[in-house]
């Protein structure tokens, strides 16, 4: 396996312009950690760049990588080994894993040609909050998530790692704005579903017999107007106790599995 | 209103104190911030030590915080004002609301006397999914919440802003061993529910007509042995998708938004 050792190598410098929004909208690649998500990676087609192995302590490969080097150069990938401290100085966790590495970030042309229940996020700011919601989209069977410009970024180190690498299994597409999302949607011949704690319908008695574009919005904010007026329903969570509204992820998973339970 | 302006000052140092988990169960207080939940547990008679506001730009008191300092005096506390930076110093956000103040602990006996529906934190480690799971579960009318020995303190600053309120509103025991909490929980007459990934009975599909006790387990290793040798069912939330889990959280609140919307 190569080696490293200069940070201002290329491979380096690829991976520490990865750590901003900027950097990843320019290349158009983003970063993954630890052996768990190279492996959802590697397992579902994405397009690895290159793999960065840290090297162990005694100078030597990392426990475990000689297995994942092979598969990543399998998948086309090309595998390199860094020392320990330039290693630790990329991560994004405090205590990194042994491995990361440069992921194409998929073509995202979302519309037409995905069937399915589509969630939308308008504006979700949290990206411990959006890694939770394309997790759990993916789990409920969603096939895609269209983010609104103002959403905070799906391909950040911390939504990345909250994804659990359904981010590999699902659609994504972005939208230039809500009113961009309500006609992609539209477009597409999905049902839109406005998720606001004021809604009419009870999500327990709503009509999700067809398609549905689940819009969920901001969490101080909420959902934007285009979606609240342009929803073919706005569908409300009831609550027995006394607060007011739940958080953005929660919500979402409560209605995207009440289409589970519905079969 | 008091004004302090040393960092000495007895109140200044209880702040400091609160920071941290051995300060907090040391001194039986803990820490809120923002006008949002001091208006919360004024409201859900929390019992509030001391409400310190932020001086403004200007040298006088915050704006709106007459409004507040009445309802804290009214609440028998202690109003004090401080300058601004020493209020920057002191606060857990990156961008400080004008108000915080010292709450007492309340008395924590979960037990016989509170009937209905718990749910049963089995050493949750991410202090955003502890309040979260706080929130939802008082949103979903549950009436306990009992926290296991190695879950993270649900009164850490994370976990009170995440619960949005919440933690007044619902009662909070703690158990020193998840055996300790089996115990507790059947003494109570519960019904003790695990949740788990490969649980035998779809959450669709499993009684909840009793009192229950759900248990959700740690983010990685997920539940104790004990709660699934002792659960009356284990439940499962039936994935569509290829997900292996979900976040603790939102399993959590699809399986208590079920005993919802059985009504």
């Amino acid at each position: 396996m190569k080696r490293i050792v200069s940070a201002d190598n290329k491979i380096i410098k690829l991976v520490r312009q990865l750590k901003s929004k900027k950097g990843r909208d320019k290349s158009g690649f983003y970063l993954i950690e630890g052996p768990n998500l190279l492996r959802e990676a590697v397992e579902n087609g994405a397009e690895i760049a290159f793999a960065l192995f840290c090297e162990s302590e005694n100078g030597g490969g990392a426990e475990g990588a000689e297995g994942f080097a092979s598969a990543v150069l399998d998948a086309g990938a090309e595998a390199v080994l860094i020392p320990r401290e330039l290693f630790v100085s990329l991560a994004d966790v405090e205590t990194p894993q042994q491995l990361m590495a440069v992921v194409r970030k998929p073509v995202c042309g979302l519309g037409l040609v995905v069937p399915g229940n589509w969630l939308i996020l308008d504006k979700i700011q949290d990206q411990g909050n959006i890694g939770t919601l394309v997790r759990t989209a993916e789990a409920a069977g969603f096939k895609g998530v269209l983010s609104v410009k103002g959403s905070g970024d799906v391909f950040s180190p911390k939504a990345v790692r909250a994804s659990a690498g359904a981010l590999f299994r699902i659609e994504l597409g972005f939208a230039e704005s809500a009113a961009d999302a309500v006609r992609i949607a539209r477009a597409s011949g999905k049902r839109i579903i406005a998720a606001d704690a004021h809604g009419s319908v009870s999500c327990y008695e709503a009509d999700f017999s067809c398609d549905l574009a689940l819009a969920v919005g901001n969490e101080g904010n909420g959902l934007s107007r285009e979606f609240v007026e342009n929803a073919d329903m706005i569908v409300r969570i009831p609550m027995p106790g006394k607060a007011e509204s739940l958080n953005a992820s929660v919500a979402a998973a409560i209605i995207m599995f009440e289409t589970v339970r519905r079969g």
